[in-house]
């Protein structure tokens, strides 16, 4: 009855991911920086015009192409116009996140319209292409719909934000399976988008025929929000939390969220038509909301999930009857260097003793959205195929 | 047959802005911007952690709330701790956009989450509540549902995104009239919602019955653009300048737009469910795009719009026949500071010349968005009363 399955991570990030390389369906330029540019060999320069400035460094997220290695930027060294300027090593395709810092202040490369917001803090975005980065572009594919909503939840008492994407063609009629996705905390409902990549992914993989066309429904997963801090009216988070402090957490209203969405939107009626999956706090959510609602989702995704030993008889209990009324995929991604590592070893040798059946993916990395835009662009195309 | 009513700028930004003051329905704590802080007072005390900085100083739009003087900023003061910090006048109620400068890099406030980009540069917003700014708050009121969408355009030959609007309620059923809403020069199709808070305005407006709820389609203006830079495929506008040097303006292809619009959504059809505004670039096109399509749109609105003297013998001809055919309402609203000021004195006159109806509306101030969410404000309840 045990599926178990190690991806060794050479497979997640370049042997699968090989096979996806967005063929260029016209010829592009590179992906536009501001003063700062993307060079033939995949090399970044990145250059910050600072005269009076007394040091300037800039900081990112990068691997290079050759060994894979991780770095992290560097000093950067001024020129004769008090331009500063850093070169990197050639990159890996993939979406990177950077920063400078000026005199001792971190601050978003001032020429780059493509930032993202990770929890509070802002940080400036490029993408090398030729490879995984592809994915996380706009290319000129057929482009799905993202709308930001609003829906009534009773058992909070109030009306909360989600963003859902609906796949090309959706306006024609027809209908689509549906993938809950959950962000971590600190995170809120715009997070998959910005972070995650979910749009474009989605486009992408669709585009070519490597995922079904899904729609992609993006709760707030905070027990306290209604909705994202710059989105939400002034003061809700310290109100609520102040007013209700036993306000029901996603997991208990969840289904809240499946009967707005099978109301509002042309979905497959039951489990057969719906995932679930979640990154950190929101696959332990995952976890708990797929065994607390049995007959929901077909399709669980746990990336790099708060989860452990399960000890509690009753959450015990479920998960079984979660079991033994079966499911058609349970899959677990966590990386090596992740914190929760050990956490979901432990979820896991709990499933084998009570012969619960998953895949298990295991990747290099931590806790970081790399790995989590990794995890959903394998997940996805196992959703909905049979 | 003529009416033609100046409103003054009093009117405008203090009086009938007064009778719409958001009432709080519940208690808020102010606008968070993170280091920052809006004090009791509605002055601002900004705070930049740089102890290494040898200069700090803080740049905005903002207007005294005791004479409604509009000043800029200042040098921050240095702390013991090394955070630089610079309080403001009591400001009047409104959006302000700001950044600081570090060593001579203007930098957003890293502290504070609320962000927005005008056409490449990134500035930090605040929110004084209280008046008019309450406007441009998410309020805890019913919310619309925001979408970004893509349509096909033939003429254009590719895809192009809008942002669209529907109304609280939308989802349950009915036919809503359509708002067009066009950008200024570079700007995008996600301008009229950062920087013109159009979300915020519409749901408020429509949460307090002063103004009609309404569909409101944001297109991209540019000719050569399928999309936001940030948001097409790359290369997208330099490829289509490039291939296509003649490709037809959004004037000539916007009978697109409606049809998309139309069959998509459900509308009120005809002329009396539509309506058409735009700033700058897009007030120039609106003119265009009203008398091109003169059985199309019962409601016309140019805020800052690039007009002038009408010397063009068919284009005379086409605005006489859009005067014959009739329309509700045609609204001309510009600052007596902006430099496109004496293009609409220009445009007017040749208006009076042929005894076409509009009214005007003059307020104080230039070429900036502060105006143009105040022309929003000023519009939207003029629409679709009759």
């Amino acid at each position: 009855m045990r599926i178990l399955c190690l991806i060794v991570v050479a497979c997640m990030v370049s042997g699968c991911g090989e096979e996806r390389v967005m063929r260029r369906t016209m010829v592009m330029s590179e992906y536009s920086i501001g003063a700062s540019s993307i060079n033939g060999d995949g090399s970044v320069t990145f250059r910050l015009a600072a005269p009076e400035a007394q040091r300037v460094s800039v900081s990112g997220d990068f691997i290079s192409a050759a060994d894979g290695t991780a770095f992290g930027g560097g000093e950067m060294v001024r020129n004769g116009d008090g331009v500063w300027e850093y070169t990197t090593l050639p990159l890996a395709s993939e979406l990177y996140t950077y920063s400078f810092n000026v005199d001792g202040v971190r601050i978003c490369d001032p020429t780059n319209g493509h930032i993202s917001r990770n929890v509070s803090t802002l940080s400036s975005e490029l993408i090398i292409g030729g490879g995984r980065g592809d994915y996380y572009r706009v290319n000129d594919v057929p482009h799905g719909t993202v709308r930001s909503c609003w829906y009534h939840s009773d058992s909070y008492g109030c009306d909360r934000r989600m963003m859902v994407y609906t796949p090309p063609g959706y306006e024609s009629g027809g209908r689509y399976p549906v993938l809950y996705l959950l962000h971590g905390a600190g995170n809120d409902e715009g997070s998959w988008l910005e972070l995650g990549r979910v749009e474009e992914i989605m486009d992408n993989m669709i585009a070519r025929g490597e995922c079904r066309p899904m729609i992609v429904v993006m709760p707030n997963g905070n027990a306290f929000k209604q909705a994202a801090d710059i989105s939400a009216a002034e003061g809700t988070a310290l109100e609520w939390s102040d007013r209700k402090p036993l306000n029901p957490m996603l997991e208990v209203s969840f289904a809240e969220v499946v009967d707005y969405v099978d109301g509002t939107f042309r979905t497959v009626d039951g489990k057969r038509g719906r995932a679930i999956a979640g990154l950190s706090m929101g696959g332990g959510q995952t976890s708990i909301i797929s065994y607390s609602l049995p007959d929901t989702f077909d399709y669980v995704g746990l990336f790099s999930a708060a989860v452990g030993a399960v000890t509690d008889e009753q959450n015990d209990a479920k998960i079984k009857a979660q079991r033994d009324n079966g499911l058609k995929l349970y899959w677990i991604a966590c990386g090596t260097e992740d914190f929760l590592y050990d956490g979901n070893r432990q979820y896991m040798s709990y499933l084998d003793s009570i012969g619960f059946p998953y895949v298990y993916c295991e990747s290099d990395g931590g806790h970081i959205w790399r790995n989590w835009r990794i995890y959903l662009s394998e997940f996805a195309p196992m959703l909905f195929r049979k």
